[in-house]
């Protein structure tokens, strides 16, 4: 049809697809400076990288609905020709449960391994909510005791301090999953659904509080929107061991300890959990990992319903503005603990595990708010080009600077507009830019433009300060490269003082 | 139905899926170390990095095919559930161009970026073929001049140095696409078809030969097989440029070029090709990169089809063994060259573009094919577990271990069999074993077991050796580090003794 045939082609939008993004220049940098650092920690504590394929068949990730012609939502999924179904990974845990059953006669047990990689997701994207994003985990697969759990804890308390969150700026907070299921055994709930309903309630002490658990266990609360929330409708009496759980956080571990034991009563696996938690305390003392920097804390609630003994948070604890201004501690950077059924879905072997993830992108956001990440990135020296048919000689000084160690490159863009190039050096965030002419080749010389001084005093200097330090000076060529090193040294201690 | 119901549960297969594999330990290490040192020198080029999103529009990755209900095969994809199809990348070029579309004016111009990480190809896997591998690529996007393209090839020469290839054991050649394309222009070709047919048979220079592609180009020959494969049927004057151009490869490049401008005649773009490759020359010249690094070698076919402009490749010289014990080269690790349509799919504007690309896996088993990688995980000390009682203490050995640099950890499987700890020893590659049992705690000792002295005595040594050089000693306690670090040192040694 001739409609059809005038219709204009339709370019590709050249768009990241909803819900993800791309990462440039000092963002990558910075990520694999602190994941670097972490790895470095692991690897001292014995853990091994292990990089697993991003696509896992559907059934070894386990989200596989049979009663739909789909996947569940959740996560990335699509059907080979075969007719098998294949996803991206969701998380770095399920993919390690594979790993283990399927290497499980040549991996060394216990084994201890860390993965650092993307992820995905497929959720409903939202405004800092992606669906790709970074997870860092280390896990020990194969050890029952709890002197693994205490491992992992101090290792997480180490790994703080290595990427440059001070001691005093966070604390690991332990709890135990064990010592709630033995206060829930002495609570006489009405069955599972009462049980799951105490659990969930339980989950919202970190927003609700005591008063607000308090009113949700027994009959209900008006939430902050103005609507009623329905409780479980608990007896007081019933009620009172979960909050007695949950505030059982005393000025030191014994009193802690003591607190939990009366709140767990007569239950066995509470007691068990009780001792869990002291010897844990115990381990670290003899570390010497003092309650400066990880506590007994039986307020940590979230993810106490996933996982089946030990529980772990670190939290930064200092300050900063949130996006009204408002002050609010940081919160938290990582979570983990102990879930022995990571393994039995494929082999039906229980197999002990207790692992940490590290919330990649939020501590680096932390480590950015403290300042901690070199700020900006250090951009080349800029070899400008005045004369094009003398390329080779600007490329023979950039190859100069790069033998001395220098960051350095000429400029390949069209070299008529030298304001153009001035633009250039300056969106490379250059620090210094270098200009020989005809005239300065005749005279054996080069002039070199500090850029990064330009800058600050163009924004602060006065008349005297201008002509005090010219932000250009004239060199030998033969003097390039020492020149050009002082320079930007002088640049970096200047700005460190500015 | 009762035979239902009775079938057993199906537990998930623990299986990487068809076509994927994990990286355990040393692998992830030893390629995270030779990324780290490649993107040393490409930020020494003032390359900066970009990590993009690994999931692109169908779109945008342009392997759609319109006719069919689902995009073709080479990819993975999906649909989303308003009805677009994304898919996973399958190389970093084609995020590169979207990228750069996208943010063209927030982005320098020129671009240069280098990008490493997994690329996804939805093929039939085989015999060391995966579905998921590393690519590493530099590119420069938005110069026009050779100059970049020179560029690109310094680096390259650079990188393979930097990270343990010598010089003299790998040579980047260097072609023009346009220098074949005023050869062909000369030869009187009829219409595209036979131009096509006359391109692919270039293609199989490398693996024919003179002789074989003057046959092809002729009428036909007879292929290793036996099968009769037809020619493209020219006349042996109308083969003559396209062998010329082929051997044209002199002693220097000034021959070389010499050669190439009699094979392209006329012809404008032949010229401007040769004139292409001359400036290169002189760049690389001026810049000390001698004929020992880089080389004009128009026997570069690979890849002429689908670049624009020059085309280079890395080749490593050193022979090594093939799967049947015959001797070669080891071949190409990298390839480039320049491609100028990039973006015009996106904006509709041609966009300059010159680019290589590293193959990572065989880099890397270059490098250990010439023990250029450090052999072997460094394992971690172990502290075997004599009292499970006194768990506190070997976690505070292990602690001072660490704090001291020293890669260690303790037992945490079951204690009960100090065989099995050994043995785990053993499997981690451990240097040393730390034994305190209760003996040794009341004297204030621990014995050190030598593990890698062990291994070496137990392969090697003479009886007078063993009595020499006992693989185990008693230290004191508290000089626990010191004598551990010693050991190691010790082990070091002798191990590259050896």
């Amino acid at each position: 049809m001739a409609k059809e045939k005038k219709k204009k082609i339709r370019r590709p939008r050249a768009e990241t697809p909803k819900g993800f993004r791309d990462y440039f220049g000092a963002e990558v940098e910075e990520r694999g400076d602190m994941l670097r650092k972490i790895a470095g920690v692991y690897h001292r504590y014995g853990f091994d990288p292990l990089e697993s394929s991003a696509v896992e068949t559907v059934e070894a990730l386990g989200k596989f609905l049979p009663d739909v012609d789909r996947p569940n939502e959740g996560v990335f999924a699509w059907q080979e020709e075969d007719g098998g179904w294949l996803a991206l990974r969701y998380d770095l845990t399920a993919p390690l449960a594979r790993v283990y059953a399927q290497y499980r006669n040549d991996l060394p047990t216990p084994y201890r391994r860390y993965a650092m990689g993307p992820v995905w997701r497929n959720e409903k994207p939202g405004p800092g909510r992606f669906r790709q994003f970074y997870q860092c985990d280390a896990d020990t697969v194969g050890a029952p005791t709890v002197a693994a759990d205490a491992e992992i804890c101090a290792m997480l308390a180490d790994t703080l301090e290595v990427v440059g969150i001070p001691r005093g700026d966070y604390v690991v907070r332990i709890n135990n999953r064990k010592v709630l299921n033995g206060v829930l055994e002495g609570m006489g709930l009405e069955g599972d659904e009462q049980r799951d309903a105490v659990l969930r309630t339980i989950d919202k002490f970190d927003k609700v509080g005591e008063a607000g658990v308090r009113a949700l266990l027994g009959k209900g609360r008006l939430d902050a929107s103005g609507a009623y929330i329905d409780g479980v409708g608990l007896s007081d009496d019933q009620a009172a061991p979960v909050l007695a759980f949950l505030t059982s956080r005393a000025e030191d571990a014994g009193a802690t300890l003591a607190n939990l034991r009366a709140a767990v009563g007569q239950s066995v696996v509470g007691a068990e959990g009780v001792d869990e938690l002291e010897q844990i305390a115990a381990l670290l003392e003899a570390q010497g990992y003092g309650t400066d920097r990880i506590i007994i804390d039986p307020s940590v609630v979230r993810g106490l319903g996933y996982y089946t003994g030990p529980v772990f948070e670190a939290e930064l604890t200092f300050e900063i503005l949130d996006e009204k201004g408002r002050k609010r501690q940081f919160g938290s950077v990582a979570g983990g603990g102990r879930y022995d059924d990571l393994v039995k879905r494929f082999t039906g072997q229980a197999v002990p595990a207790t692992g940490v993830s590290i919330g990649v992108d939020r501590l680096l956001a932390a480590l950015r708010a403290k300042g901690r990440v070199k700020g900006g990135d250090a951009g080349p020296v800029v070899v400008t080009v005045m004369d094009r048919d003398r390329m080779a000689d600007y490329q023979a000084m950039v190859a100069e600077l790069r033998n001395a160690g220098i960051r350095a490159e000429v400029y390949l863009g069209n070299p008529r507009n030298f304001g153009n190039q001035m633009k250039y050096a300056d969106k490379r965030n250059s620090p210094v830019a270098v200009i020989e002419g005809e005239d300065e080749r005749a005279r054996g010389v080069v002039q070199l433009k500090d850029l990064a001084l330009g800058a600050r005093l163009a924004a602060e200097a006065t008349h005297e300060e201008w002509k005090a330090q010219p932000a250009q000076i004239e060199v030998a060529r033969t003097d390039l490269v020492q020149a050009v090193r002082k320079m930007i040294a002088q640049g970096i201690t200047q700005g460190d003082e500015g």
